[in-house]
């Protein structure tokens, strides 16, 4: 058998990211407004959502800069409910259903797996330990951006060529693209909100559900 | 009635703070083990004890330290695990159980409710909000120490007199001396660690439970 060594992105791809990043929002306000917040929860859900734009997820005082621009005066109290809420509902994150039992069958069948992501890595594993997949993974590679640079440096730290690796994951220019282009086979899981991208993919398989990698 | 503001401690006073915390360093260090650190809990509880009594229980860090110490080449799995047991622990704190109730009595009574704790105001209102009763304080006064100063400016900030308060708190050097000192009234709650210490209270009243307020 070519290939060795499975790839994947975690994001959209092993679970329904963006859906609870919004429900963990949602969460957040509602939290704030049960300890007193006084405000309707369409604004509060629109001042946050530009302040998410504007600084990206990555930034850890999205409820303490909400506070400020509403010129809260004790925000404490209100940003210990929002974090609260938000990790309570990021703690309790679930797989795809058919996730789980598809890694443990590509275990079964020999292949180490791997995660190529973006971020931090103690953040990408914590989203592994929550999603109760941890154990099924050799390592986790991440780097700032995926690029043909950071696939290189997988391949590099693998000791493996790129026709025996294989990337699984649902963004066209993250995971296909620059992984196809140094002839690591590709995957395109189409779930979540670029399953939509009208783009026809260049992907070597395209998939709706990860157990389908079983038949590949 | 002369007493008009009461003022709470939250360590071992609302909770059982230390309890709390030897279980979650506990979940902690074998949420480590699961993922596959090759040592015993005996061992690993003893480094860990001593990073904490080395670096404070306020270090962000102990999982690292200790991963750093035994040369773990990889730490992120180990760090990510270790950290989601403490918080899923630190999330599952539960108040005394005759604390709710209590609270919920005193503020029938007409008593504004307050805290005086050391240490940072939004893990201060996390933990009112873990325990479920931040709706029934007001506010939460925060130091570095818990000296006479500090509740001057309590005092201050309330704008009353010191016969009008009361400090509720289960460590005579903290809770009772220096409010006692101002004029402030002084109950001593004996429970957690520091009620087996041998020198007698000074405070104006001693309990064991928190209920027992309501008939002071």
């Amino acid at each position: 058998m070519a290939i060795k060594h499975l790839l994947f992105d975690i994001d959209d791809t092993l679970f329904a990211s963006s859906e609870f990043s919004a429900l963990a929002r949602k969460n957040a306000i509602n939290a704030m407004i049960a300890m007193g917040l006084d405000y309707d929860y369409a604004f509060l859900n629109k001042k946050l959502s530009q302040i998410v734009l504007r600084k990206t997820s990555n930034y850890s005082y999205h409820f303490n800069d909400l506070c400020k621009e509403l010129k809260v005066k004790n925000p404490s109290k209100f940003v210990a409910a929002a974090v609260a809420a938000y990790h309570d509902s990021k703690s309790a994150i679930q797989p795809f259903p058919e996730v789980p039992i598809t890694l443990l069958k590509l275990k079964e069948k020999g292949y180490p797996l791997y995660i190529a992501t973006t971020g931090n890595s103690v953040k990408q594993w914590d989203k592994l330990i929550r999603l109760k997949i941890a154990l099924y993974f050799e390592e986790v590679f991440v780097s700032d951006q995926k690029n043909e640079q950071f696939y290189k440096k997988i391949l590099k730290s693998l000791n493996t060529k790129p026709q025996n690796c294989m990337m699984i994951g649902d963004r066209e220019d993250r995971d296909i693209l620059p992984a196809k282009k140094l002839g690591i086979q590709t995957v395109r899981v189409f779930v979540g909100k670029y399953s939509r991208e009208s783009v026809p993919s260049q992907a070597d398989y395209k998939i709706k559900k990860i157990d389908e990698l079983l038949s590949i």
